[in-house]
């Protein structure tokens, strides 16, 4: 059994509690800190049958039954708290991103270095049932080298202006996900990008710096080009898929919904709309995505998502900021010098 | 090149004379003969580059340039017809049933003997890509034994209680389709029938003695358990379709429809309706049918449909008939004794 | 919370245990009890948490701190042991079917009279999402009144000869399944039933007795015509299926697969088999339909399936059965005296 | 009745011939032309009801009974027919492209002008039955503004290094249709265009100077997004998808096969291929442009698709063109000076 301490109550640090608590055997959370700790989120923490709670992080850094952390809270302490809960010899379930700085993230990077620690990044689509089917389909040698990998992800519901100023701007905040599902897919990392965007969904989003609506192409390594399209807004719900086409084929899949019951009437045919959005989505994905992380410290083995795996979609979302603001394609190398 | 009259230029010979012109290469249709033609027929038919129209379907048993002729007409004559036209000499298409009479279809398989001339009755579904997929598929092998076959044949529209009078009855009119699909899938002859059916759409079908809802059941030869479903009125259109279960598989097809559009918004997911009626669905299927006529003629093989595929649906018919009346279950060499 | 005792633990009992430790948040199972208990069980009941195992299920019985059983032994002690459960005042959700013999479900029934204890009846299938998706369009009145009801239900693999000796034979171990769904869809009871059925799978179930492939049509008490398809031997996986029209619409749902991958290559166009067999498919629905029980204990409301929809499915085997050996259509009523 | 006279007796010439003598009613073919015609070619020509065949197109362009000329030779010899033919007083229906050459496109533009001659380029797709039902959803609001365009288009085997080299190169020979697609979805002109593009194929494509896969986007005039992926090898056939995505929802389309059968086996789920090429793909689509062209000789309305509608595409192709040499986004304006 692995003794998990949980940084952050929000929105998903309690769907990592759901996750592991309904999905993953072997792990146990001992304490839940939030420097927001409520009656409310405590109670709900209780519910779960968690025994701690607290408003202070450190208290789970410094205990020693504590043989790892998840890092839920805000983007802008992933980095510090990776930092503090290495040098406390914990390891690290880090939510995505490590951080907007890439500085930063190397700092991480450097002070994992000989610790042993296991450290993942919470890339969970990686997990989606899904998806793992694709990259299976391509690990497999079924479609032949990829030639062309495609990925659609569009959200239900812009978030609210206020968000969009600390978001780090799409490319950081919702690509991100997009740029490691093109890492995954292609099995390689990306070489250059070129990104066109507009902002057509809320003026506000625009008055705040950001644009809501992107394609986004790349040139990866292996000689694969790849096209990432975005949008913050999709009337009929959480828009996720991907394709991946080589040279013996093409795998490709769809949305899930709650059922697929087909209603037809003198209306036409009628199917339900995918999935409202992540949490109904990926909640499987984020009980996998622990299990395999709590499963690396058990036998020792490799986390499936280190922590170079955190800073390479950074790059990828500087490179397309780059991009947009320069009108050119920008090499991931002009971004990691 | 055959040369064709065609007897009969309602809806169902206004079909073929299009399904012909269009598509069949090597058959020109010499002469239409219907004893209500009138001056829009003769137009309409000319305008497909027929050149003569006649109220006297003799006519045409007459013209020793015919070859073969497509008996069109109503139901009532299409045995006495045949009758007359083996006498002529002329090769015979004609449409489904030969009769609702066993005796009446009988005196023209005796006709026909030592003729050598072709007969092909007019189960044009057999000809729809789709369901000669699910042939080739138990053909082939590729799903085993059959062991169950279901079939879904539902009308978008009632007749009217006038037609529903004259129509020898749900089973003989529209079933027997169905019937026909069943031994085109099974690749054999039914052995025994028992139908549930009910008067559930109009009650002025009920009024003119027939039903217009019906669960069929079947045993074939075989051994392979049967089940047809038909409906007068289906609100999304014509619904065709057809499933095969063996010892090694499914093979099963859905409806055609004018555009695979799939349209998503905050109602749902939604696909065009089904193909609208027969007309719609199974123009190529008429083209397709008489090719294969023509083409037996020209190189004197077998049709694909013989006078006896036109006898056996109608005995199932007739035990569906019985069925219903009886309240049991209806062996098929109860009526063909 | 509602305390729990598990009375088998067999392979359906422990389906019951990770359904409830995985789904049931307001649950704990306090005992589990089975004659053939052995270290491995005890072991894997201890790893799920569960404090108690016995050879013994009336320390069940006795135990005050349990609220409620779940009866998981075989089918010829769920009628003995309800009643003893009823007897020592405990709620009892108990697998599907009661008995085969009609005489003991009635001796439950009538033990329950005026007891106050919630009894429930393990037709998992009404809680798979796709079924209740089918039951909610109509009972919304998106398709009408129902007329024709089609319920696909096929086995990856069939049952040993040894089991089918001991099934109760196919119409009441497996239909039955089927003949709850009719009654779900339809919203009402079946009037008759007739059954065609084959040995074709494998001729030792038909030295046992039994068939293992069967197309059984109904008359339900509201007019609609319903048919049910089964085989104990689907070579692409567990086929579950269903399918309502009616005046207004259709509506029908598929299987579902691990993911909705689509591979294309020179081969055509693959998808997934449906997911392999009820462990797969219903595991969400073991977990929903013992949630519904505990809920209903909570709330002191009436269980979603009573002890007379237990009887019901029963009475429809028998009458499948009956028409079988008789060969013609039997009543329900015929039956039920 | 519209008499035409056909240019070019190659494959897509015997497309168009198929195409109007089974498709087109109010037209009729007089004169076939082709410097190449030998005895073969003039047989089949024949058999297909035509009366004259010639090796000099100038007999057809001096026939004053002929209303209307067919382009379909070598593209050189576009620009220079369609001016021969302005002065011979025909209409004119061209194969795409016009020309490769922007300045002799515009030769014939003016060369039209004031003649009131119509003129319609050979972009097949719009007359799709799938893409005239995503511009219908497009057209009639139900997707709301057009925000993302994504176009798959891919052959199912490379052309000969040797047509390669004469084809003018893969974005003016191939996607030249994808671009015409996108205006058509859009509704307006394209802005500025990035290719991505690579030769991962066939070697000897790169050997003749040009690439086999690309990802090219787009920002269109009306502030749309525009993908467009294209290879010049699919192994599992012709791949023609489109999608609209918008603010109010998304329309997309997908293959048609030869039938719609499913087969399911211990294997998988299997379904057809995509129907293998533009000739089995598009001779309904072949058939309906050049109606529409008749008809708006008839009727003197404009044609659907103008000469304009023949540049615009071509100046995308050498934008395109101009993007993956200098390798950076390139403005349509900068190629139409």
């Amino acid at each position: 059994m692995v003794t998990l301490g949980i940084i952050g109550a929000g929105r998903i640090g309690k769907v990592h509690i759901t996750g592991i608590t309904s999905r993953v055997k072997n792990a146990v959370i001992k304490t839940v800190a939030d420097p927001f700790m409520n009656e409310e989120t405590a109670a709900w923490v209780k519910a779960n049958g968690i025994k701690n709670v607290t408003k202070d992080h450190t208290e789970i850094l410094r205990d020693p039954q504590i043989d790892a952390v998840l890092i839920c809270s805000s983007t802008d302490t992933h980095s510090a708290i990776s930092l503090a809960a290495i040098r406390a010899g914990k390891h690290i379930f880090c939510e995505k991103p490590i951080d907007h700085d890439v500085a930063k993230i190397k700092e991480v990077i450097n002070a994992l270095k000989g610790t042993g620690l296991k450290y993942q990044v919470g890339f969970n689509r990686r997990f989606d049932h899904n998806f793992e089917a694709v990259r299976n389909a391509v690990v497999s040698g079924q479609i032949g080298e990829p030639e062309i990998i495609k990925i659609t992800s569009r959200d239900p519901e812009p978030p609210s202006p206020a968000y969009v100023k600390v978001s780090g701007g799409m490319f950081l905040d919702m690509t991100i996900h997009d740029f490691d599902m093109a890492r995954f897919l292609a099995g390689c990392d990306a070489e250059e990008v070129y990104a066109y965007a507009a902002n057509l969904v809320d003026p506000a989003i625009g008055e705040a710096g950001d644009i809501d609506t992107a394609i986004i192409s790349m040139k990866m390594k292996n000689g694969a080009l790849c096209v990432i399209d975005n949008c913050r807004r999709a009337s009929y719900g959480y828009d996720q898929r991907a394709e991946v086409f080589g040279s013996k084929g093409m795998v490709a899949v769809e949305n899930d919904s709650t059922s697929n019951a087909k209603i037809a009437t003198a209306d036409g045919v009628k199917y339900e709309k995918p999935l409202f959005f992540f949490l109904e989505r990926y909640m499987d994905a984020y009980g996998k995505e622990v299990a395999a992380f709590v499963d690396a410290i058990e036998k020792n083995t490799d986390t499936p998502l280190g922590v170079e795996d955190g800073l390479k979609p950074v790059l990828m979302g500087l490179a397309a900021q780059k991009s947009l603001r320069e009108h050119r394609p920008v090499r991931i190398d002009e971004i990691d010098v």
